[in-house]
C-alpha cells in the first residue's frame, strides 16, 4: 500500500508542478488551476462532484516572440473574495450582486527575460471567468497576438445551439445539433446574409449554448470585449475540446496590445436547471462600472418607425432609383423620385402622430438621407454623409413637429460598412443630431468593411463600435448598433449602448426563408447573454401576402408570441415594429404593446429550455405592474405559471393575451384571445400556446 | 515596284487595324494612336524626326471582369485644339499657356456587352499626356483596378536618375545609372529610412528622369493623381520597356473606382535641352483649375522653427523619456520632462522674436503635443490627439503672443502614419487650430500606414491626402505635407496645398549618411517636377561635431549652395532650418534668405543638367528683383551668366553670396564670400562654385 501510495505521490508530482484550487461562494463550483510540469497552465471546473470542463490549456501566441503557452514558473498567487451589489442604469432587475471568489496567478517565463502573464479567475455560484492580464513591468510594452490558446475541454459530444463560426455576421438561424455533427459550411447556403465569412468547418460562435447527456446546461461566451477581437470557437469533433478562435485584421494578425492590458474575460455558465442561465449576472458582473458620472439623459424607449414597410417592400429607402450615384456632386433635386420613398415628411408627420397618440417615445425613420440608390454591395467608401436629407424629408419642420408632440425622432445612421467614411464624417453627424433635437441614433453595418481586409468580429471594429458609444455618449445620445459584434456586457460601462442586432431579428421574416419557429427560444440562451437585442417585434400582419399576394414569406409565429417576444426578449429599446394602420385594426392586442414596460425592478424565469419554450415574468420599474411572456417552438404546449411572484395579499387584474385555440403560425398565425382574470399570488394560470405560439400577460394591481 | 507596294501595303493593314496621328502646336512632338489588329490599343512618340517613345501597349486589367487591353474596336475620333493662358495663384511664374492638341480615342469591347474605353491624349510641345477614361454609359459602373499595362517603350539603354519603386516612401537618394543596371534591392541597406516597401530589383519610381545617348532629355511621370494609386515603373532590362506598375491596397487589388472617372495623365516630357525640363508646365496645366472661389487667404511663407534643433540632438520632440503612453489615460503633468523638450514656451518665445525681428511669416513647432514618447515604430493607433500641449507649452499664451508680434506659428501634426486616428480627430483638430490663429499646418506620415496592409501611395492615402487638402482649405487652412505621396500638380487645384516633402529632404544630413552632392542637381528633374518641396535648406552649422563632437555627420554642401537652394529649389513656403543662435554668427548671409521672395512673376533656367549642376533666375512677384541660384555636384564648376533677363535700360545693383576660393563641402563648407556689383542686362557675372557648392545673387533694380 505504501508503495502504491509513493507511486501516485510521484505520479502526481510529475503531472502536476502546481495546483491550486478555488470554489465558489456557496461551493458548488470549484476551479482547479494546475501548472503542468512543462509550465503550461492549464485549468478544470466542476459543478458539485461533476466535472464540466476537464483539464484545458491556457494561453496565446505571440508574433516574432516565443508563445505564452508554456515554460511558466509561478510568481504567485492571490486569492480574494468580493461580494457586492450594485444597481444598472436599466435593466432587469433593480439590483445585481456581484458574488465570487478570485484566484489570480501571476507566472514567469524565465526564459523570456521574465515576461509575465496573469490569468485572473473569478468563480461565482453559476460558473468562472477569467482573462489574461499583461503587466507593464516585464518584458512586453507594444506586441501582437497571433493566436490564443484558450480550451474549454468538454466531457462528452453534447448537444449545442450553434450558429456557423464567422468573421463578419451573426445573422444565422439556429442549428441544434451534437458537437460531433457540427458543420458550418452547411451555412454556406444562407444567401440572404449578404456578406459572409464563414471559418471552417468546425467553428461556431459564441455565446455557445450547450446541454450535456446527464442534465447540465453550459454556456460559453466571453464579457468586456473592447481593444480585442470576439471569440469563435472551433470544435475538436474527436475529443469535444473547444478551442478559442480569434478573428484577423487585414493583415492576419489578432490583436495589436500594449501593456498594460488584459484580454475580455471568458466565462463558463453552468447549471442544472436552463432558467439559471437565463438569470445569470456574471457577464455583467465582470464588465466595468458606468463611466458617465449623469446618466439622467439615458432613457429606456419604445419606438415606432420608418422601417418595416420597406422591409415587406411597400416603400423604399432611397428617393429615386438610378444605380450610379456620386454623393460629392450628385443633384439631389434633380433626381427623379420612384414614387414610393419611405422617408417622406408626410410619413414622419403620420408615424408621429401615431407615436403621440399611443404613448411612444420615438419613431425611427430610415432612408431620409441621401446616398440610398447604390448604397449596397458596391463596397463604395463615399456612401452616406449623414446629413444631407432627400429632397421630400424636411428635417427642420420635423425637429420642430415632433418636438411639440414630444415624440424623439430616432437618427439611421446606416454606414454601409463604410467605417472610415462614418468616423471621419461623425463630428459632424452629431453636430447636425443635437442641432435638431435627436438624442438616440441607430447605426448599422451592412456589407463589407472598409478598412478594406477588416472584419466585423476584429480588433479595430470592436475598437470603432466602442469608440462610437463612448463619444456619442460624450454627446448625451444614446446608440443602438445592427450587425455590429455582438454585445458582451459593455452597456455597463456605456449604458447608453441601450441595444444591438448582431443576431437574426424579426426583419429575416419579410424578405427570406426567415425565422425558424424555435429561433426566440434560443437566442436568450445565446446571442442575449452579452445584453438586450433589438429584435423588432410586434408584427401583428404575419403573411407577407397581406401586402402582396404572390409572397410567400411570413413571421414564424403567431400574433401571440409577437407580443410575448417584448418581455421574453429583454431590451431597454423595443420596436413595435409593423405600421400604423395594421395596429389600428387590432387595438385590443396592441394595448399589450402600448403597456408593457422596457425597464424592470425584478425578473423572473419561470420556465424555460433552449430551443422548446420560454416563460418569464417581469416587474416593471417603479410600478406594481408585472408582465409575463410565454413563447414556445413549433410544438403546440399548455405552460402553467404559479403566480407567486405577484406581492402577497394584493389582487392583481391578469389581462392575458393568447393564442386562440385554433391558432397555429402557418395556418392561422393571427387568431387571438384577449382574456381578464383576477388573481393573487397564489393563483396559477394555465395558458395553451399554439404551435410557435405564446402568451403574454399584464398583472395590474387593483387597489393598492 | 507595285507589287512590293501592295506587299506593304497589306503587311500595314494586316499589322495594324487603325492609325490616327496627332502633333503639337509647333508641329516638333508627334503621336501616333494605333488600334492593332487584335483591338490592342498603342501610342508612339516623336520628337521631329527622333523616335523617343517606340509603339507601346495601353490599357489595365480588371476583377473578375476581361481586361482592357485588347479586343476594341473604334468608336469614334475627336480631335481638338485649346489654346489659353491662366494664372495660378502662387507659382513660378505669373502667367502660364496651356497649348495643346488632343486626340480622344473612344473604344468599345464588342464581346463585352459594349464596355466602352476612352484614352485622352494631349499633344505638347514639349511631349505628351494620356489618360484613360471610364464615361458611365456602358457595362461598367463600379469595378475594380487590378492592373495598368500602360508601357513606355525606350529606344535604348537610356541614363536614368531613379530611386527604388517603394509603396511607401520616397525617400532614398538617387542612383544614376543605366536602365541595364537598376538594381532597386539594393536601396534595401538604406536602413535610415524607417518604413520600406520595395517592390521589385526592377521597379523605379516617377518622375523617372531620363537621358538618352542622343541627347534627349526625357522625363517621365504623372498628373493629377486623385482617386487611383501613384504610378511606379516596372524595367524589363533587356527590352527597355517600361511598364506602369500601381499600388495595392489591403487585399491585393490596385483601384477601386466608379464611372463616370478617370485615371491621372502619365506624361512624357521631352527636349533637347534639360532647361526645358525645368521649365515644362505640362503637369500643372493636365490638372484641373483653382476649385476655391476666395482665395485671398493662400499665402506663400517664409518660416523659422523649433525643428532642426531636434534632427541635430540637441532637444527632443518628447517631453518626457518613458517607453509607453497611453493616450487617453496618460497623467502628462506627473510625467518627469528630460529637460530637453524642443516646444517650451520659451523656445517658441524666442522663435516669434526672432521671426519678427528678421521678417518671417511663421513658427513652426514640433513635439508641442502629447504623445512624442513612443511614437514611433509601433504602428500605434492612439497616437496623438493634436489637441493637447505639453505641460510646458501654452498655447493660449504662444497663440496671443504671436499675434502680437505679427507672425504666425504653424501647427504640426505628426500623424505617425496612424490615419484612421487622426481622420476621426481632424474635425476637433481645425477647430483648434481656428481658436488659436494658425492657418498652415505641416502634416507627417512615418511609420506603417493603419489602416493596416495599405500602402502610402496606395489608392485609399492618395484620397486621404486629397480629403485632408480639400477640408484644411473649406476652413481656410494652409497644408504642407511630409511623408506623403509626392505632388503630381493638384496644388492647382488646391492652392492651400503649398507644398510636400515627399523626397529625401535636409534633414537626412543632421542624423545618416546623408544626401549626395548631386542631390539637389536632381530633384528639380524629379521629385519637383509634380510641385513644389518642402526642402527645409539653410543650413550654416554645415557639420554636426559643431553641435556634438562626436558627430561624423554633416550637410554635404557648402554654405553657399544652401542659399542658392532657396532659388533652385522652388516652394512657396521655404524654411530658414538653422537656429537663430547659428544665423545671428551669419547675418551677412542670412540676409540672403531674408530677402529672397517665395513667390514668381518669372523662371529663367540659365543651365541646367542633370546630377551636375542647375543655374536658375526668377523675379520676385509684383517687385523688380530677381534672384539667381547656381549649383553644382562633388565637382567644382565656374558658371558663367548672361543678366539678358534683366530689365533692359535699367541697373541693378546685384549681391553676390558665393563660395570663397578655398571652399570645399567637405573640407571648408562655410567658407563664403558676399561681394557687390552693378549690372545691367547686357552684362555677364563668372562665378566660381566649390565642389558641392553654389551661388546665389540679389538683383536690385537702382532708380526705377
Amino acid at each position: 500500500m505504501k508503495k502504491l501510495y509513493l507511486l501516485l505521490l510521484i505520479f502526481t508530482l510529475q503531472l502536476s508542478l502546481y495546483s491550486e484550487t478555488i470554489s465558489s461562494p456557496s461551493g458548488k463550483i470549484t476551479l482547479e488551476f494546475v501548472l503542468k510540469n512543462n509550465g503550461a497552465p492549464s485549468y478544470s471546473l466542476k459543478f458539485e462532484n461533476d466535472q464540466i470542463i476537464k483539464f484545458s490549456s491556457l494561453g496565446l501566441t505571440l508574433k516574432n516572440l516565443p508563445s505564452l503557452t508554456d515554460g511558466f514558473e509561478i510568481v504567485k498567487m492571490e486569492k480574494a473574495a468580493f461580494n457586492e451589489s450594485w444597481e444598472p442604469v436599466w435593466g432587469e432587475v433593480k439590483s445585481i450582486r456581484n458574488h465570487y471568489n478570485e484566484l489570480c496567478v501571476t507566472l514567469r517565463k524565465s526564459d523570456q527575460q521574465n515576461q509575465t502573464l496573469v490569468i485572473r479567475f473569478r468563480v461565482f455560484d453559476d460558473g468562472a471567468g477569467f482573462r489574461y492580464e499583461f503587466p507593464d513591468k516585464g518584458f512586453l510594452t507594444y506586441f501582437t497576438v497571433t493566436g490564443e490558446k484558450t480550451e474549454f475541454a468538454l466531457t462528452g459530444n453534447h448537444t449545442a445551439f450553434w450558429i456557423p463560426g464567422d468573421y463578419d455576421t451573426n445573422e444565422y438561424f439556429y442549428h441544434t445539433t451534437r458537437l460531433s455533427e457540427v458543420d458550418a459550411l452547411r451555412g454556406n447556403d444562407i444567401h440572404e446574409i449578404g456578406t459572409k465569412t464563414v471559418i471552417a468547418k468546425n467553428a461556431v460562435q459564441t455565446p455557445l449554448m450547450l446541454k450535456s447527456d446527464n442534465g447540465y446546461y453550459i454556456n460559453i461566451f466571453e464579457a468586456a470585449v473592447n481593444d480585442y477581437t470576439a471569440m469563435h470557437l472551433l470544435i475538436d469533433q474527436k475529443t469535444f475540446v473547444l478551442t478559442s478562435q480569434l478573428v484577423p485584421d487585414a493583415q492576419g494578425d489578432m490583436a495589436h496590445l500594449q501593456t498594460p492590458c488584459k484580454t475580455p474575460w471568458r466565462t463558463i455558465i453552468v447549471s442544472k436547471n436552463a432558467e439559471d442561465i437565463l438569470s445569470s449576472k456574471m457577464v455583467l458582473n465582470l464588465n466595468e462600472p458606468c463611466k458617465f458620472e449623469d446618466v439622467s439623459w439615458i432613457k429606456p424607449q419604445k419606438y415606432v418607425g420608418i422601417w418595416w414597410e420597406m422591409h415587406v417592400g411597400k416603400s423604399s429607402w432611397n428617393y429615386g432609383d438610378t444605380g450610379n450615384i456620386k454623393l460629392k456632386t450628385m443633384d439631389w433635386k434633380a433626381l427623379k423620385p420612384n414614387g414610393r420613398h419611405g422617408a417622406t415628411t408626410a410619413n414622419a408627420k403620420r408615424f408621429i402622430d401615431f407615436a403621440a397618440a399611443h404613448g411612444f417615445d420615438g419613431v425611427l425613420i430610415e432612408g431620409w438621407n441621401v446616398g440610398w440608390e447604390d448604397w449596397w454591395g458596391n463596397q463604395k467608401e463615399e456612401v452616406f454623409d449623414f446629413v444631407t436629407p432627400y429632397p421630400d424629408f424636411d428635417v427642420e419642420y420635423l425637429s420642430r413637429y415632433a418636438k411639440e408632440k414630444g415624440v424623439k425622432i430616432i437618427m439611421h445612421h446606416e454606414t454601409s460598412s463604410s467605417v472610415t467614411n462614418y468616423e471621419r464624417r461623425l463630428p459632424e453627424a452629431i453636430d447636425f443630431m443635437k442641432k435638431y433635437g435627436y438624442n438616440t441614433v441607430k447605426t448599422g453595418y451592412v456589407g463589407r468593411i472598409i478598412p478594406r481586409g477588416e472584419f466585423h468580429d476584429g480588433q479595430w471594429m470592436v475598437n470603432h463600435y466602442t469608440r462610437v458609444a463612448e463619444k456619442l455618449g460624450e454627446n448625451k445620445i444614446m446608440v443602438n448598433s445592427h450587425e455590429s459584434v455582438r454585445l458582451s456586457g459593455l452597456h455597463r460601462t456605456y449604458p447608453n449602448w441601450l441595444a444591438a442586432e448582431a443576431a437574426r431579428g424579426n426583419e429575416f421574416n419579410a424578405w427570406s426563408r426567415g425565422n425558424p419557429p424555435d429561433h426566440e427560444t434560443i437566442l436568450p440562451f445565446t446571442r442575449l447573454m452579452g445584453g438586450p437585442m433589438d429584435y423588432t417585434p410586434g408584427i401583428f400582419r404575419i403573411k407577407m401576402s397581406e401586402w402582396f399576394p404572390d409572397k410567400k414569406e411570413q413571421v414564424h409565429t403567431t400574433l401571440a408570441k409577437q407580443l410575448a417576444l417584448y418581455v421574453t426578449m429583454y431590451s431597454p429599446l423595443q420596436m413595435a415594429a409593423d405600421l400604423p394602420e395594421v395596429y389600428e385594426k387590432h387595438l385590443d392586442a396592441f394595448q399589450f404593446i402600448k403597456d408593457v414596460a422596457v425597464d424592470w425592478d425584478d425578473t423572473k424565469i419561470l420556465d424555460a429550455e433552449p430551443g422548446d419554450y420560454i416563460a418569464i415574468a417581469r416587474k416593471a420599474k417603479g410600478k406594481d405592474d408585472w408582465f409575463l411572456g410565454a413563447i414556445t417552438d413549433e410544438n403546440e404546449r399548455t405552460m402553467e405559471f404559479e403566480l407567486s411572484f405577484l406581492e402577497a395579499g394584493k389582487k392583481y387584474e391578469a389581462v392575458i393575451y393568447r393564442d386562440s385555440d385554433d391558432a397555429h403560425w402557418q395556418k392561422n398565425p393571427v387568431a387571438y384571445a384577449i382574456e381578464k382574470k383576477t388573481v393573487d399570488s397564489g393563483s396559477k394560470l394555465r395558458v395553451k400556446l399554439a404551435a410557435s405560439g405564446g402568451a403574454a400577460i399584464h398583472f395590474s394591481m387593483k387597489n393598492r
